[in-house]
């Protein structure tokens, strides 16, 4: 959050707390006060806490890694009074920590979502080992601080580096000290509570949906709060209802079986150099528009309260072409508004043999990988059809495995297409439901203004699989800087953010209703 | 040459010389006689030096090592009578080797173009050492063969294996050959004879235009005969009448500074993916028609000789098909036909950074080769004139160097359009010109039957600088076999192929006038 934003809403947030408190009474703390109190007294034991979290390797290929986080994690569940259990979808599959809290009178029940599981590592450049968490000053510099003995209170500016500190385990620390501070101020949460924290999400999740199968009935909820990702690029507060869906491919087109001079050949045989790009013009113009026949006829219309939503959103066009040094955009001139919408992404493109006899070669064939992220209402499956149509409209013949002689002489256009596993649709709940405005609402009052609504996420998640099965609504709700390095080296948390999280969960814990 | 088309020829070949030498007395063989016969009778000679000629390392990125060639090819000249020099663009570049004869009452002088060196050999997978020359036998089993113990006869489908055995010291022996067989057979050439034998033309030939500058009144001539490259797919004879011209570009677009995930992002951040395919798109349909504006207003008409000679040219196409595993052709139906028209190839594109975190990202930058070749007509600077009016026309704001920040915020779409140096115009002379007519005839009567006349070939060659400097007419012979691995590893000459170069080559010398 940039200085000036904060300190408003630092005075936002003491002036609603104060009146908050003067209302109930002088007894009965607000649960962001009682998180804040509870914080500022207990900072460095705090930051102690979630470096042991943190210093346990957490990559879900090292099932004992992850078995190890997770009984660490479930250790410190039981020990604040919550009925655990280890879930795996099958023996030697990551386990993910369930945890249950039933509270009296409570009328509902909210799932906490999180994982514990952390990206690989192998990046080059981290200036701290990524399991041996470290205090550095805040950015650019990022100079190691004592801070143990540091006097006073941290500067919320530092960062704490390690693998996994901003995504994901933030947000079960945050948990955790929120569940201490309304326990100290003796505050009863409002719902009752369950929490599902992942051990493989980095991995895809691909034992998750299995996971979920078996223990439909144990998950049984009212609302899904989703706590991944980072925050929104302003600083604020910000409350997603959903994810696009994804359909992903590779697609390989085919030149000559070997490669050939391009002078004695180019003007005769077909480069796979020029199909490639026609293809792929063919498919998406140079504005972002995809231009596959029918491809927007499934996408649900925009409601007027996402309309009224993504209008509210904080502009950061200008302010991100400045960073990105991008002379345009694509697609409508705020960012968020193109995510009710499908996009087209070409990963990537290579073609060309490389090294020093190839330079004036036909290549013999080009790769192409691409995603669709789909908006609500579209199907990967419908997607694929609808592509796949319109290659064989287009004089393609589609093929699953490299063709043999036969085919290739058989066929004057052959690609290659195969679809990755894992497509999911999008997930996406109304902003008016009731469970959304409750989120919505708690956070407000956490922190002292309206959070961004956005309607939904432009990325995919596997999420969406685990609302589909248990047909509950979800909100996502992210605690960590938009510039915490998520999946590269030199991951980090910004101090500020965790100590914000803390009290965000408190609220939507013992501040939140319906 | 296949075994079917091979028997018919020699009983052509054998018939002609018999009658040319009854005609002219018994007392005189033709040329072709006489290179036959000598090359009958010093098969084992000529394959041992030939062996001690590709045994010397011929890299021309190593001086000392090309310098040894032309020591020795020059000392070989001298032996034969020829006033020889060493020439070079400047010291410490590799010498041309230049060798002069003059013939008694010749009208004409004919240069003879070859080179000695030969492309590096650091590919994997050679079977033999590429400096240590060993005879074979027929592909594609390739045995050892003891050659010098053979009884009778060698095979000609044995195959000599050694870098610079097809390109291009065949050239060179067959020439030194067929000196040997004349001056045996007391046949004096019918031209002045100039040799020149470049010793840097697999490095592209850098100091070569330089060389040719210096010594312009040296290698005044009337016609050039350039024998280098393969020689047609039939294994017929062939003479050709020119190369297009090249010229050659990279072009890099620009998406964010930095990689976005590309659900985040996809819907708002300009693809340097999809900008590189609908720009290659835009210049170049999936039939190989370039979309550039005026592009084919430069071309030169077919003349009607040409046109003749295209339609003679043995059909290929189908069996290219076959060996390619192509199920159609781009452009005309015949190879050769569209070698009189400009082509676009797109030699490679790269885009997407690779890596485990880069799958889902919004690249930063794409990358494409490309090179046109032109035909008679057209010119690089013109060429380069009118992609780049296109480019611009298409939106394209066009940088020499990557941009700068202030550079990409105020324009929306830039490329980066970098020429490479060495661009040449297309080298052709009529087929109707007498030098022409010469050429055919001399080897007609060498092989027994017409040999295909190609009015220019498809590739690009230096020879077009020289050509241009020397206005002098240029016609091209090919010896090697078209499979003989030029400028890879297991470069390999058909035997067959340099017994009937030798024979050419003492056609060209002795049997040749206008």
């Amino acid at each position: 959050m940039p200085r000036q934003f904060r300190t408003i809403a630092i005075c936002f947030m003491l002036g609603l707390a104060i009146s908050s408190a003067q209302a109930a009474g002088p007894q009965a703390a607000t649960p962001q006060v009682a998180a804040r109190t509870w914080r500022q007294a207990h900072e460095k034991a705090i930051v102690a806490d979630f470096f042991t979290l943190l210093a346990m390797p957490d990559v879900a290929t090292n099932l004992a890694d992850v078995d190890k986080n997770a009984a660490y994690i479930e250790g410190q569940l039981k020990a604040r009074g919550f009925e655990t259990s280890l879930l795996r979808a099958a023996p030697g599959t990551p386990a993910s920590v369930f945890a249950e809290m039933k509270v009296p009178g409570a009328a509902h029940t909210v799932i906490f979502y999180a994982h514990y599981d952390g990206q690989p590592v192998g990046q080059k450049g981290w200036i701290t080992s990524p399991f041996e968490p470290s205090m550095r000053t805040a950015l650019p510099d990022a100079r190691p601080v004592d801070w143990q003995n540091a006097p006073g209170p941290l500067d919320p500016e530092w960062r704490l580096f390690g693998r996994a500190s901003g995504d994901d385990k933030a947000t079960i620390e945050a948990m955790l000290v929120a569940l201490d501070a309304l326990k100290a101020a003796h505050i009863q949460p409002t719902v009752n509570i369950k929490l599902l924290y992942e051990g493989e999400e980095e991995q895809g999740s691909p034992h998750f949906p299995a996971l979920i199968a078996k223990n439909i009935a144990l998950l049984h909820g009212d609302l899904l709060i989703m706590g991944d990702g980072p925050m929104h690029q302003s600083g604020k507060q910000m409350v997603n209802f959903g994810n696009r869906g994804i359909a992903s491919l590779s697609m390989t087109v085919y030149g000559p079986l070997r490669p050939l001079h391009d002078g004695h050949y180019g003007s005769w045989a077909p480069s796979p150099s020029v199909m490639i790009a026609n293809l792929i013009a063919s498919l998406c113009d140079d504005n972002g528009h995809i231009l596959i026949p029918h491809f927007y006829d499934d996408v649900a219309p925009v409601s007027a309260a996402d309309k009224a939503a993504l209008a509210a959103m904080p502009p950061v066009e200008a302010q991100l072409k400045q960073a990105l040094g991008l002379g345009r955009n694509v697609g409508p001139p705020r960012l968020a508004d193109g995510y009710l919408a499908p996009t087209l992404n070409v990963r990537a493109i290579h073609v060309g043999d490389e090294g020093p006899s190839a330079a004036n070669a036909i290549a013999t064939l080009a790769d192409a990988s691409l995603d669709f992220r789909l908006a609500p209402g579209e199907t990967p499956a419908h997607t694929r059809d609808l592509l796949e149509a319109y290659l064989a409209q287009l004089g393609w013949f589609i093929v699953r495995d490299d063709p043999d002689l036969a085919t290739r002489l058989s066929h004057p256009k052959i690609v290659k297409v195969v679809w990755d596993e894992g497509g999911a649709i999008a997930v996406k709940i109304p902003l008016d439901l009731p469970q959304s405005q409750a989120v919505v609402a708690s956070i407000g009052r956490t922190v002292g203004y309206p959070p961004i609504e956005l309607p939904i996420v432009g990325a995919s998640s596997g999420i969406a699989d685990v609302v589909g099965q248990l047909h509950v609504p979800m909100a996502g709700v992210s605690i960590a800087n938009y510039d915490d390095n998520q999946h590269a080296q030199n991951e980090n948390l910004r101090l500020g953010n965790l100590w914000d999280g803390i009290e965000v969960y408190a609220g939507l814990l013992a501040d939140m209703n319906w």
